[in-house]
């Protein structure tokens, strides 16, 4: 199906009625953990249960087949054991239902067996036109529509929310791992606005959702775990992404970089991780950034949906703490970045207007007893010179002088010049809760300057991806 | 002096008087915070502030000078302007006392002048054989006796708490890191024993340090942030390092890799950063392990304080989530550790008491319906093979079939095996709460697969210091 079809992958997250194929009333069971998501009061579209067992499961009517449901039925979730899915899927061709996400396991991940089962679905599926994510995945949570099949319990596996702000998607090929970032995310306090989880990928893949995510509004960076794809699909993911990329970040996390690591992906989805070399070209032709580990895409993620892409590559970092600064441009240097030191004329500037005592240079370092009226004035001369791109505010709040209303002076100044900017606070609880005030304003807080130049990095590198010659790229 | 007086150092950690020079009833003040840390009920010691201004400060007795202080005074807090230290010094030397923090900057880090002062109350203090620690430092916290000088509110900077399985100790040039520190390790809930702030280091250095903390019971890892060496100070710190790394494990985190970062660092205490190469080479001759940056030496020194050294480098992973073991592998093969496949005989024993689905290998996954007992059975058959030398232990607790009393099977494994443990478990509230019991257990616990990695190297890496020829490498 090419090119995707949004409106078919459009149901996946905003489906008005929903069917639950293996609804069912023993606790525990993951039949009921997903009608218990879709009777939250947050979900406002209908909801179904089939199961022959039940006339109604946790007050929500519960029918033998889709054929007994008067309405259409947008999405159908079937959690039911392998073998029984093939008829499930003579019952929703029949239905008419479109989009169908399979929870189940025991298809093409345990061997021949399950793939004939998972061919056979599919090809049901076809002459249908209905799409499938999965099988053998947690499947989607969507923040906004409240669609959630991850049959996880909440106590446990915590769900994100949405930021006004700027929100992150996350296509997971691994469920495990969506539903420890739905946990983490939601801890973190990081906006989401999608996770899915695509399991055996035996229909919908990366591409269809690269796609799809390309168009939401409701995304403002997308984010991928994969263990690999298969040829034919590699190619059209990469293809897909040329385009999505000049207005849109993607970061992927593939994974299987080791030997090893390639033998357990292939037992666990079944997929080819492939070579990691070629991938690494296809990548950067391609305009996708590719971060080591998840941390780093999730902190990557978090400057690119907050902040402007840079126009150029020329960082200024200032400081109260001396040794922040030198931690922190180490980070940059190591990264590729330029730490021009201010001309002659801005360093005028700077003396006039600081105590004799400040270290004026990049970083510049407005030492310990610095208050917000410091930052103030070299972030406005620094602004006004014309000579950075990008700006590191590492503020240490240990010391009584600095007050919180640095925080109010460092988004003011971002706002008014529309340059990127990046906070780095090492500390506890205080420190915790001016990255939280910082957050609302707009500009991300990271706990150490190698996080923060990461940020940075990200915010250069996707500059040049979206302005290309434009970028004023001054390092060697 | 050398070998260094272990008990001149002493005085620092275990003064049982204390004399605050420039002790004041000024709120917000130095002066007036240091006390504050003193009148605590903590600190058993006895306090006496000196201030011609005053008799008492916060209710403490103050004196002009020292000597109208009754009592030997085993430890002096200098928080005067720099022009009147030479006078506080001739007094302390009078007194008899032989341990000094200052505080107070404007010293060899603003130039000449400041350096002339430094000369001057070097000098004195030679003459009487009284120790330094300082000028321009923010001083020690000692988590024991509660020595604290560090004038920092503690609703902006938290000071932690010792452990009672294992502490690390910490040894900062810089002050600003030092509080920065003792705010992050607080909220983190690490356990730390004593944090030092050694500012331009005119006297008590990092070697000083080292042969202290190599004799300190409370003390199990000791770690350094260093900006540079001078040549003489650094060859005895090597030389010194030579004789503990043996017993205990030191991490040195030195910055002003970057040619910008040093000129930062030189304004910024005033120290040379030499050739980063040198340096290198001299750390591993010496048995030091050197981490990136603050975030890693952190992950390393907790693994290191709570488990055994390695005796080999085969590490086996056990998870219930493919792509944790994905990814775990991945950066444990990155780091160069031995992720050995386990024996036909060892296989046929987990296949004889695993459900067929559970994919056995390295990483061994348990799957996501995993319960506690498949963990117990991997952990019991892997143990008594020999065939591994660290276990990573892979717990998504997403998935309600796996029970808090996973913990409890991980620590007693641990704990009759004697070999190290290192537990990876990503996500939020429950997930951390598991991990907080994981630790009163002794056994570390990492967010992610990277970090976990980073654990297991630093217990390979120092076991391979500790026991030389005798740690079984296996990994090309």
């Amino acid at each position: 199906m090419t090119p995707v079809d949004i409106d078919s992958i459009d149901l996946f997250f905003n489906a008005k009625s929903v069917a639950i194929y293996g609804a069912s009333a023993s606790q525990n069971s993951v039949g009921q953990a997903i009608v218990q998501n879709f009777i939250k009061p947050q979900y406002t579209g209908k909801v179904y249960g089939v199961n022959p067992k039940y006339t109604q499961v946790l007050g929500i009517p519960c029918f033998p087949s889709l054929q007994e449901i008067e309405d259409s039925v947008d999405l159908v979730v079937v959690a039911v054991p392998a073998r029984l899915t093939p008829r499930v899927f003579e019952d929703i061709a029949r239905k008419g239902s479109k989009a169908v996400i399979v929870i189940s396991g025991g298809f093409s991940e345990t061997g021949p067996r399950g793939a004939e089962i998972e061919d056979e679905i599919v090809a049901i599926a076809k002459k249908g036109n209905v799409r499938i994510i999965g099988p053998n995945c947690v499947g989607v949570v969507d923040t906004h529509s409240h669609i959630d099949t991850f049959f996880l319990p909440e106590y446990r596996c915590g769900r994100p929310k949405p930021s006004n702000v700027a929100n992150i998607s996350l296509v997971s090929q691994s469920g495990a791992f969506a539903a420890a970032i739905s946990d983490w995310t939601a801890e973190l306090g990081l906006g989401i606005s999608k996770l899915i989880s695509l399991g055996n990928k035996c229909d919908v893949d990366d591409d269809d959702l690269l796609c799809y995510l390309g168009d939401d509004s409701t995304t403002q960076v997308i984010c991928y775990y994969t263990e690999g794809y298969d040829e034919e699909k590699g190619r059209s993911f990469f293809d897909t992404a040329k385009t999505v990329t000049p207005y849109k970040p993607v970061l992927v996390v593939k994974s299987g970089r080791g030997q090893r690591a390639k033998a357990a992906s292939m037992s666990h989805t079944g997929s080819l991780a492939g070579s990691d070399n070629v991938a690494d070209a296809a990548y950067k032709q391609a305009g996708i950034i590719r971060p080591g580990n998840f941390e780093q895409m999730f902190d990557m993620a978090k400057a690119l949906a907050m902040q402007p892409p840079a126009r150029g590559d020329r960082v200024l970092m200032i400081t109260n703490g001396g040794g922040l600064g030198v931690m922190t441009t180490d980070a940059l240097e190591l990264l590729g970045l330029n730490i021009p030191t201010p001309s002659s004329e801005l360093e005028k500037r700077f003396n006039e207007r600081l105590p004799a005592y400040c270290a004026v240079g990049n970083p510049i370092d407005v030492v310990g007893d610095a208050n917000s009226s410091r930052y103030d004035v070299v972030l406005e001369e620094a602004i006004v010179s014309g000579e950075y791109d990008i700006f590191v505010v590492g503020m240490l709040l240990q010391t009584p002088s600095l007050e919180m209303d640095v925080t109010n002076v460092i988004a003011n100044h971002q706002r008014s010049s529309g340059l990127p900017f990046v906070v780095v606070s090492m500390g506890g609880g205080f420190t915790t809760k001016a990255g939280e005030i910082m957050a609302l304003m707009g500009v991300p807080t990271y706990a150490t300057g190698e996080k923060a130049a990461l940020a940075v990095k990200a915010l250069a590198q996707y500059g040049e991806i979206k302005y290309g010659d434009k970028f004023n790229k001054t390092a060697t």
